[in-house]
């Protein structure tokens, strides 16, 4: 066997793969953002043919037996050829090991979950949904026994989304964040209350909010000609080198909304964006892990746009661009208006501070019910008693409560945890970056942003998925994953904003 | 053999390729529209890839052979199927009967040949052009000779775009337009002139434009659930029932190039959403052909678009979108304004009088070359007598040229025809309609566009492919195709114009 040229081959099949998802990466977004009404039920097909091809392209027999040949001699490949089979070999052992007939229920079964789901909600009627719901808590964990987890289903899902994670991992990062979180919160909701009313007195027009928000992301590093902004009815990001986009949802009566979520949406595009050039379409040069990757648009759109510092930079052009709305407002009344703390009933309209008990709730209610603890049909009650528990809101019903987020009908199960641990991973990267750069804050008040995005590219994108995310997260700042880093950070921010 | 049984599969099997086609379309409306600079690498991949399996569907040897047992026993199907067979079996072996070989090195020549164009037009050298072009004439001799018409390479070469017609058919129509359409553009320029400078004197604002323009294609009979439009360097349209896109280039200081554009795109439009609904991705739900395509949209554009009538309906709403710029212009100066007739170099550039001689030449010096009748380096020359000859102008260059169209250096060689065979086949169903509805200048002057439309989609649209391009005209107008029709629209509207 000629080890570099099998490998080479092995490569040149997998960008084919590759090829396959952007052709249906630019099908994805253009459904969701200019795709006429009519041309839905086509392009439902393109994507099921798009599907198909690329299922095939990576199940390929041949390439299946050359990739385990080289996984034989891998000792016999360097470093980079090595991370590549890897995760290449992960790749198609999820995709030859769950069984066709399964890998098909469980898509047949999503569209009828997920049209349930939407009844539910609409009526508020969780006993709809119930069933579906349990079956796709069946259907998980068949897959999770055919990938070979079949004692710890829970941790198949987890490595779906957030590959090398485990429950105990995720649970005692969770419950320790929980722990210090919960009196945190229940401290801010106690003190005085800000004022956002200055703000939302006119509207703002929606071509200027636009404007101003590529401005910033501009500033950011967001290149233009890697990449492009448009208007969808929920904010994503799509692509990957070469051709990153992001999307917005305009609201004319609260400029907040579309600002923090372009620069959100950012910060996922600048980790696509500075991934290596190099190993393009390949693990070498993919992002490591969606908890990684939400560190990054969390950090850009709440540790640095959400700082004072950032505002004292942009402040002065926010002003100049909606003069009548905020021409009397000063800037501490602004900064105050983007980081007013409020329990809130729906997960994605929540702050950074009570954000992550959102996430916590569903973590222990999925865990729980993957691992048999719970039934399905107990699951409102439990929902409302955490609700309660940690946000102190009397939850008014099921369709702002269990039924909320179209996840568990979709099958995502395991994925709420990497939000949190993006959140927890970022505010830890922030700590690092502070000892290697000194204040950030100087930097931002002074519009240098390089620095910041330099420091993210060499110690996080430019590695792909040479480590693991936790491995990532641990050699980047010296030390193992942690909440601390993230209490600390709310603390030194909300401590003087609400008088702690 | 099961008949029924044998054509649904085939017929599934044609609806799988022409799904890949409308994924092709995607990637390109999306490269030409809004792709990000960096994403070129990629896309022609992607493109490569998409092309690839779109021939290997087409000549899968299972479903090549089931075709060909069909064909065998044709006489046994539905008028509806065979129609369908015919087709399906005329793309087939065009994708069958050239050898690969051949296919791969016209694909690359076309590359070398398209970089060479651009250069030898940037510099006005033809003598760099002269070898790729020749050697195109060679690959597209071979090409006519493997699909079996060696004898006759130019009738292969426009049965591609046109199928149906023959160099004689062609040749006949476009001489005795030629002899009646050469003396009358003569007439016409030697009588006044008219001038557009009273609309030009103020800049139109691009969303304005946009906007009028959206309304106006939105009254024709556009459907904005099945297409829409946006913003490209070229217009084109593309895509087919269920999702239909044009494009626009806007022209702040002249109105009237976005205006008049977006209506021709809106014809080619109107044409795809007007085919049958019920054999959608099947021949019998496909345009004919370029020819009837381009009388849907000159039709539009230039029939309706630039008649009195038209702009006795829409002129007060321009008006009022462009105050200041037209507030001061009367209906007949505007009139006068956008059907000025003047010799120009640039085919592109020309009004509906000269147009037509621009292809005159073009089909003459084509046909001469693919029979080898011109040498290629006596091109430019020969260009010029007739430049001459026709529109009375002195070519000052071969950029401008020769040079002028990227048309022969991609191998579309006997796609000029197809041109202005649209003007006149659109002129001749033109008098049809006025046979069968009347003067169709009252039913524009009230706005009243639908009964025209349906007209088109009754006699045009819904019948797909099932006649040639030739039979369809002659079927719709009970004529068989000539240049009068169009010869008298002409003496009709340019005589009175003119004082002629």
């Amino acid at each position: 066997m000629d080890r570099q040229k099998h490998y080479d081959e092995l490569i040149a099949w997998y960008k084919d793969f590759q090829l396959v998802s952007r052709i249906s990466s630019v099908l994805q977004w253009d459904q969701r953002t200019y795709m006429p009404k009519l041309g839905m039920a086509s392009r439902a097909e393109q994507l099921a043919l798009i599907d198909g091809l690329a299922h095939r392209k990576l199940t390929e027999p041949a390439m299946v037996a050359k990739l385990n040949e080289l996984a034989a001699v891998q000792a016999e490949l360097s470093e980079d050829q090595r991370v590549n089979l890897r995760e290449i070999k992960r790749e198609v052992d999820r995709a030859t090991k769950v069984p066709n007939d399964l890998v098909e229920e469980i898509s047949r079964h999503t569209a009828k979950s997920n049209a349930a789901w939407v009844e539910a909600r609409e009526a508020d009627n969780f006993n709809h949904f119930a069933p579906f719901l349990a079956r796709m808590i069946e259907l998980r964990k068949l897959e999770a026994a055919a990938l070979g987890f079949a004692d710890r289903p829970y941790d198949a899902a987890l490595d779906l989304f957030e590959p090398g994670s485990t429950e105990p991992y995720v649970r005692k990062l969770l419950e320790d964040l929980r722990q210090r979180l919960v009196p945190f919160v229940h401290k801010v909701l106690g003190a005085e209350k800000h004022d956002d009313s200055l703000i939302l007195r006119e509207p703002f027009p929606i071509d200027k909010q636009r404007e101003f928000g590529l401005m910033v992301i501009g500033k950011l590093g967001f290149n233009f000609d890697e990449g492009r902004q448009d208007i969808s009815a929920h904010p994503f990001t799509i692509g990957s080198k070469g051709d990153v986009r992001i999307t917005t949802r305009f609201n004319e009566r609260d400029l907040r909304q579309s600002l923090f979520a372009m620069i959100h949406e950012a910060g996922h595009a600048l980790y696509e964006m500075g991934l290596p050039d190099e190993h393009v379409d390949t693990p070498l040069g993919q992002s490591v892990s969606l908890a990684v990757h939400e560190s990054q648009s969390r950090f850009f759109e709440n540790t640095l746009g959400r700082s004072l510092a950032f505002w004292t930079y942009f402040y002065p052009d926010l002003k100049a661009a909606f003069p009548t709305q905020l021409g009397g407002v000063p800037l501490l009344k602004f900064y105050e208006a983007v980081n007013i703390v409020a329990p809130s009933l729906i997960r994605v309209e929540a702050d950074e501070v009570t954000y992550n008990l959102h996430i916590v709730l569903r973590f222990e209610i999925e865990r729980a019910f993957m691992a048999g603890e719970v039934a399905v049909a107990d699951l409102p009650d439990l929902w409302r008693a955490k609700v309660k528990q940690y946000l102190d809101i009397d939850a008014p019903n099921d369709a702002d409560g269990v039924l909320q987020d179209v996840h568990w009908s979709e099958g995502l199960i395991g994925y709420f945890p990497t939000y949190t641990m993006g959140n927890l991973y970022g505010a830890q990267l922030r700590e690092k970056i502070m000892a290697d750069l000194g204040d950030i804050g100087v930097l931002c008040a002074r519009g240098e942003f390089a620095p910041i995005l330099n420091w993210m590219r060499e110690h996080v994108h430019r590695l792909g998925k040479r480590y693991t995310a936790n491995e990532l997260i641990e050699r980047a700042t010296g030390k193992k994953p942690t909440a601390e880093p993230f209490m600390r950070y709310l603390a030194e921010k909300y401590g003087p904003l609400y008088h702690l």
